[in-house]
């Protein structure tokens, strides 16, 4: 047994008695040949080491770098050191492993965010992303507590897929089928028969529909699982590969679906306000220097701390669609033809129009409803209006769209018109509308991108920097 | 709001004092015109509801079939019938959703596994697929719960990835490459530069490389993610996608990863023994009924509840793989010449061999350590007597491996010689072996496959029952 030692965090959070205590972490700084700055990941704070001097010969001491591995045996005492109450006197030390000064990329200093991403593989080792990754895990914790406390059930909904869920955008394919003399058929098209699972397959782009056939017999499901767009998309806010969280409720209409999305969200950011305290009050410090840096105008209103604080403690604003095109409408950056895309009932709103909305008008989430049913997909509820469905989407200041939703057509003829309107494949879905042919019930759900959730908590603000090894066009090291 | 529904769990739980409630859910049966067993998936038990006689026209009665979906007012009274404490004695009834009888395939009978799998989009809906997926949440939420009690981080490891992990066999290739006349470089072989990422792509088979990135940083951390084999394996123990748990820990040498396991794998079955109970219950009749059609000598010699308390009342025997073949080798069974493959030290135990040890010797969880090194992967840390590493499987009764793990080898020189050996791509591997050369320390890990794991404590008997929409070759409906 070689692991007996005590977690930084542990320590820290302890009583300094002189008790004797095996530490292991990596070297942040050296300073003076007698303070070791370690970290072992259990938290952004490091503690502190004490090397009497004379303690250790002049070889080990020059191996005590940045990035190297020790084991400490020592005695826990009070620190004289301001912003910890703990150190460690240490009375015997072991380099586990050197880590070359003149080789070493992260020294200690500040290193920009795109530099830091050609070394994905090491960047958890710095504050920043220690601290969003430990972010990340609390929110990916709090989201399964949640829906177990609701008695939810987890569904794994399948990720190589051979239907495409909503049309919703470019897909990868998912193939054994070599590209040198492919199997053909008869009129020269790719013979899929002969492919792994005996058909085209891609990577999924929603669990949505597998998940309502669970909701039909649990009544309430989520699933939280990757998902995939092979779209060319090289911003900020997009991935190829991102994670999605999708419920799926029996017996829940719009404005149930609403009602669990926001207590959702603010559940999971209060769970991280909870339990990663000291991380985000680093990442919010870190975003106010990084805002510094920004003109006056484009700096954010409130700090991190703030925000959050500001979003669990307010209700989100619900708002219809057709309300929203006339609050832009009637908005000053419209008459002032600040507007780069046309505003007009029927619009899928752009980006520009979100932010409006979100970050100059109502300066908190918004919820919208009612959407034109030609701007969403085929399976949201058709309201009596003939030219809405229920859906919502949840917009989200500095993001934009955060939450998708809506609640889904349960009647199976509606269902299956609106599906031939839509080039829907019918035949293709006969499991699908099986739901609407036996014990058909209203119900909704909605999809929450988890690294955007990710984005909004921690104050990042490229998607790439908050999931461990972003995929994008042209990028799928490490 | 449309949900104001009491769920069944929560009602069979509570006191009938009469209160009004709101009820909704799907008909299991309906008796006599007047007895509903109404079923919302939140319990394998259903809630029954009175009717009395008149009140219901003979229009509606007739629409109460198995399979319909109901909304019942009514009150909650004590209820005469054996099993239930309480029952529902309609003040009104409304059909959600109407279910043909004459064309409703899961009539209330017996119906095979093999039939139930062509209609998985349905089979949540029967008693037995009931229990496995809420104990398979369980199971998940357990596992979750482990790892964050212990302060490991949850790491999302890529899906799409450059590298195949261990060369653990077979890939699927993620593409947007079109089969026509896909770009080729100069010398004819296919230009994946030109493919979405640049650069040839296939499924994850293990989060395990990235893993270790991150375990130098946060000392603990664990993947919970789908994982992928393009092998032809039609058996009852393969699938194509299936999920996998992935800890790896820093400072932890075989004996620390062996107990982590093991205390682990404990957890998860007392956690599902403690919130699942019923499912439980309910899985192990089934299985009990089951094994009657077996001959007796193919039974199992305890029954479900009391093998999951002897796992987590006993401790697993570790022995090592020497100890495992001199086992065999000095077997009734061998020296029968009952082994269809053969028994000498080097060898791949084949399923035949593990189950006999498992099964037939210890009749308990087997950890075998120090494998062969020939027949593991490059990264295991080698043993000093330079032909074994410090590799750990851990068998389970029914099951065979259900964990595969090893203490990793994190001296350089070592582990560069061992991939060169083994034909590993060390220049593409730069990122990986960045974690050896700067602050590597003793570390290890191990990977828990969790259908198995939800097949050994459901009692279930072909993986594909334990993932809703299995993935096999030639398959991938829904």
């Amino acid at each position: 047994m070689f692991n007996k030692r005590v977690k930084v965090k542990d320590l820290l959070a302890s009583e300094a008695t002189g008790q004797e205590v095996i530490v292991m972490g990596w070297v942040r700084t050296f300073r003076n040949n007698q303070f070791i700055a370690l970290n072992d990941g259990s938290t952004n704070n490091n503690l502190q080491i004490v090397v009497e001097l004379g303690m250790l010969d002049e070889n080990t001491l020059k191996r005590i770098t940045t990035g190297a591995s020790l084991k400490v045996t020592g005695e826990a005492v009070p620190s004289l050191g301001k912003g910890q109450k703990v150190e460690i006197k240490a009375k015997s030390l072991e380099i586990l492993g050197d880590s070359d000064a003149e080789k070493y990329p992260l020294q200690p200093k500040k290193h920009s965010l795109e530099f830091l991403r050609e070394i994905a593989h090491l960047r958890f080792r710095t504050n920043t992303f220690g601290a969003v990754f430990r972010v990340r895990h609390a929110l990916a914790f709090a989201i399964h507590k949640f829906y177990n406390e609701k008695g939810f059930v987890y569904m794994h909904t399948p990720i190589v897929t051979a239907s495409d869920a909503e049309g919703a955008g470019e897909m990868f394919r998912v193939t054994t089928l070599p590209f040198d003399n492919p199997p053909r058929n008869e009129d020269g098209s790719i013979n899929f028969k002969e492919d792994f699972f005996g058909r085209s397959t891609n990577l999924t782009v929603s669990g949505q529909l597998e998940g309502e056939l669970a909701a039909m017999a649990f009544s309430e499901v989520y699933t939280f699982g990757p998902t995939f767009r092979a779209e060319n998309s090289n911003t900020a806010r997009h991935l190829a590969e991102f994670w999605m969280i999708e419920p799926e409720m029996a017996f829940y209409d719009l404005e149930d679906n609403m009602n669990l999305a926001e207590e959702f969200i603010k559940y999971i950011i209060r769970y991280a306000m909870e339990h990663n305290r000291e991380d985000l009050e680093f990442l919010a410090q870190r975003l106010a220097e990084e805002e510094k840096q920004l003109p006056q105008d484009k700096r954010s209103e409130m700090g991190l701390i703030e925000k959050l604080e500001f979003v669990i403690n307010n209700n989100f604003e619900r708002i219809t669609y057709t309300e929203a095109i006339d609050i832009l409408l009637n908005s000053p950056a419209y008459k002032k033809k600040k507007f780069q895309y046309e505003v007009k009932w029927g619009i899928d709103m752009q980006s520009e129009h979100e932010r409006y909305l979100v970050e100059k008008h109502f300066k908190k989430p918004v919820i919208v409803t009612g959407y034109p049913k030609e701007i969403k997909a085929f399976y949201m509820r058709q309201n009596d209006d003939g030219k809405t469905v229920a859906a919502m989407d949840i917009l989200a200041p500095g993001i934009g769209e955060i939450v998708g939703g809506s609640q889904r057509e349960e009647r199976l003829e509606k269902l299956t018109e609106r599906m031939k309107e839509m080039h829907i494949p019918v035949e293709e879905m006969w499991w699908y509308l099986d739901t609407r042919r036996f014990g058909s019930v209203p119900h909704a759900g909605f999809g929450l991108g988890f690294e955007r959730m990710v984005l909004f908590v921690t104050g990042m603000t490229n998607i790439r920097d908050v999931i461990a090894f972003p995929r994008t066009p042209k990028n799928a090291e490490f």
